[in-house]
């Protein structure tokens, strides 16, 4: 699978699927979801409505676990995702699992080593692939490592932070994650650089590569020696970061291959909030491409939601501003993460009720918004220019509310021309186009929209039209039956 | 002394200070200032008030000297200057000097080589640093070279040019301002090239560097000729270049180290006066920031008034403005040069007026003026960021009549987010930032007044706060007792 054709589907596996033979009833019954302190619920209830759990909401449960995503794959498969993304599955307390107490074992609630290999295997009868959430910055309060660590046991003392006073140090303040030192040579050995470290581990059973917790908190400094202990081993393996904010630099070669790509979700979603205007949304767009670097941008992945954000649906009710903000997400420089879902226009505000279980039942799913994924798949699956070509902002330099935007490969008429309208009339903007294969008077098709009149190249620039509040998506096409603009001998690059 | 920690205060020495133990009286009863044509005037007077002295404004004396400079050492320290720099001081028969007859010689007026010796021995003893005005250009008519090259002698005949009616070059016509042909290489020698060339005569008596009048004239052909003669001897020796526009490409490493950046004074005076918009005025600092390079930006002067200008307080009589044009000049990338006085709120409008003698009647002082200097200056001296932090420029990007900017080093979170709202409202904007190390939640405080709530990082993004015709200067803070944003394994850069 290259990189460029990946559409990954992030999954938090408490909340997608709840395995064949079991029923809610029968998984919630297993011992460890009756444990103190944890609550359970019906797959169609809404997570945490007590005030207590609302106070407490990592210990909802509902039982979904890998056998449900591994009965899923068809839909999956259905839908064009090519690439998995599991929110942690290694044994924690919490339903988020980003709390670890061992590394090296699947949490029993989600299944075993035997389930998690099954599913590699299905995906890999599929051509697709799985990433996994490794969480090195800090680890549950009970994890036995820290306990060893309180009670002065070296080397296990030496793998934590303690003040003066004996305090530990704990990621945001928060007690229960105590943090690792990760400038400890042992403790990186056990994480990466062992033969058999947690991170190997995983990779030996076929994974495709590994997401990475609050990649800010780890530094680049950790990720250049992740970097340089795994891909001599897996020269294929993915390494993301986490960063919720800008991440030019982070992905320069030596450390992270890609990022999570907050930056494009808070720029769109501010955008088609209204909060700033479409100067500032192009310009943002173009920054992660500068900053991130045109093979680190296509590396990163676009994201609109996630496990740590409200949806989509909730944040933006009106199905066409959705709309946009997807077509950016599958037309912009990276691979496009959907949070489980959002393919059916699911609800959920903030954390934890944008982790409510996934809606199975197709009466609840919207139909327009899971049409027009379809649809976006297929048109990124075709087009090499939205796959891996290079990015040109255009909406900037015009007075439209409108991202516009150029994608194109070095193949001359590889190239897409992409406008997003937010304004509440359909947009009619002359956009000049510094691009040297859309000669004059080349004609083209909104792809999104195949009844719309094409338009029609001037002298290296083009009245741009989108429909209100609405995406086009335009490629060029021959329109003469002996003659062709694109003749062999222009298609060097 | 590192450049870029540097604050520069320009003195006219005609109308600073009356050093000890003369009066005004005794001092302007010296032969010197009794030659025809000259006037004199008590400190408290305006310069040239009568139709005749409007005329010939060159010729009205105060009595100000280098021995005034140095009792006044105390004031210039406590108000943090770390360097001086005098309009020429070598012998002419006007008030400002440019116009040599000796640039060997010291002008009587001022003192005398033992009192330039004794000034800079003062300095040093307080870490403090001299700049000299060389004015190559031109000399007096005067000017004993001059004088001979009239008479058809040489070398002098070839050290000027005259065309074929044996007319004189002259600075922009004016008869008495003979121009040099620096093209003669026996020039050169006495010039700058020379074991005791006029440069190397005062560096080799302690100076810091040079001030270069009128750079057009010289060429950059004659600044590399400088450079070239004086860096190898005097490799810290700083050679600024005037040129009252954009300066770009005059500072590429082979001739001047710096300029005068009026570029920067002409744009932000532009936008206080509401002349150009905020657009325009963010993209002319991000113009000088690319145009003269990182180095050469930290290493120019960033002025708002001198000598040949109206002074801040005529040309925006709201304080309020005023220090906004102050705050930008303390936190963008250059070298600040307070013109005599303006630490005060001195006015004086056009060349006369603006050389006004220094007021040191504290009565006369603008206090809240005084303290907002002391405030930038110490700010400045305490955050790395304003003294050689990278430049962003983010304003434009924004609909609020602002200035915004970011300054960041290499170190992870040495940054400082700088917001000058010229609106009569509050502002509150949201910014994106395409910096990577001021991560999600990040806490903001406004280091101009601590009083006010800080403002936090959002994903690559904040909304921006600043008060009314108001400055914001933000730095991150860490607000976790047991954790940090900032760890020692991310301030890898």
């Amino acid at each position: 699978m290259s990189a460029t054709r990946q559409i990954v589907y992030q999954i938090f596996p408490e909340r997608f699927a709840i395995g064949q033979p079991h029923t809610s009833a029968s998984k919630l019954a297993q011992p460890a979801y009756q444990r103190p302190g944890n609550f359970t619920k019906n797959w169609d209830e809404r997570p945490a409505t007590t005030p207590e759990q609302q106070a407490n909401p990592g210990q909802g449960f509902y039982g979904g676990d890998l056998q449900g995503v591994i009965d899923k794959l068809d839909y999956l498969q259905a839908l064009g995702v090519t690439t998995l993304y599991f929110t942690p599955i290694f044994e924690a307390p919490s339903n988020h699992k980003y709390d670890a107490v061992d590394f090296f074992r699947i949490d029993p609630m989600f299944g075993d080593e035997a389930t998690l290999r099954r599913l590699i295997a299905e995906l890999k009868a599929r051509g697709m692939g799985l990433i996994l959430d490794a969480v090195l910055n800090h680890v549950n309060h009970g994890h036995p490592w820290f306990l060893a660590a309180q009670r002065g046991e070296q080397p296990y003392r030496d793998w934590f932070g303690f003040d003066a006073q004996g305090r530990h140090q704990c990621w945001w303040g928060h007690e229960y994650l105590a943090e690792l030192n990760l400038e400890n040579e042992a403790l990186q050995q056990v994480l990466f650089k062992g033969r058999d470290s947690f991170l190997a581990h995983y990779l030996d059973m076929g994974i495709q590569g590994w997401r990475f917790d609050t990649a800010q908190d780890l530094g680049l400094k950790t990720a250049r020696r992740i970097r340089a202990a795994i891909a001599p081993r897996y020269p294929q393996a993915e390494l993301l970061g986490e960063l919720m904010s800008y991440a030019g630099g982070w992905i320069d070669g030596t450390g992270y291959t890609g990022m999570m790509n907050y930056y494009f979700r808070e720029a769109m979603l501010a955008w088609l909030a209204g909060d700033i205007g479409h100067r500032q949304a192009n310009q943002a767009m173009r920054d992660y491409y500068e900053g991130y670097g045109h093979q680190g941008a296509l590396n990163s992945w676009l994201m609109l939601s996630s496990h740590d954000t409200m949806r989509l649906r909730t944040a933006l009710p009106d199905v066409r501003l959705r709309q946009l903000a997807m077509a950016a997400q599958f037309t912009l420089p990276g691979i496009p993460l959907v949070y489980y879902g959002e393919e059916n226009g699911m609800e959920g505000g903030n954390d934890p009720d944008c982790r409510r279980p996934m809606v199975w039942d197709e009466s609840g799913w919207e139909r327009s918004m899971r049409d027009f994924v379809q649809q976006l798949v297929a048109l990124r699956q075709s087009l090499p220019a939205l796959q891996h070509g290079r990015l040109t902002m255009l909406g900037d330099r015009q007075d439209g509310n409108a991202l516009i935007y150029l994608r194109h490969t070095d193949v001359p008429g590889e190239v897409a021309l992409v406008a997003l309208n937010l304004g509440d009339q359909p947009l009619r903007q002359l956009v000049f186009v510094p691009y040297p294969h859309l000669y004059n008077s080349v004609p083209l098709q909104d792809r999104l929209d195949d009844s719309r009149e094409p338009i029609r190249m001037g002298g290296g620039c083009v009245w741009v039209e989108a429909p209100a509040r609405g995406a086009a998506l335009y490629t060029p096409f021959e329109p003469h039956e002996r003659f062709r603009f694109y003749k062999e001998r222009n298609l060097v690059p």
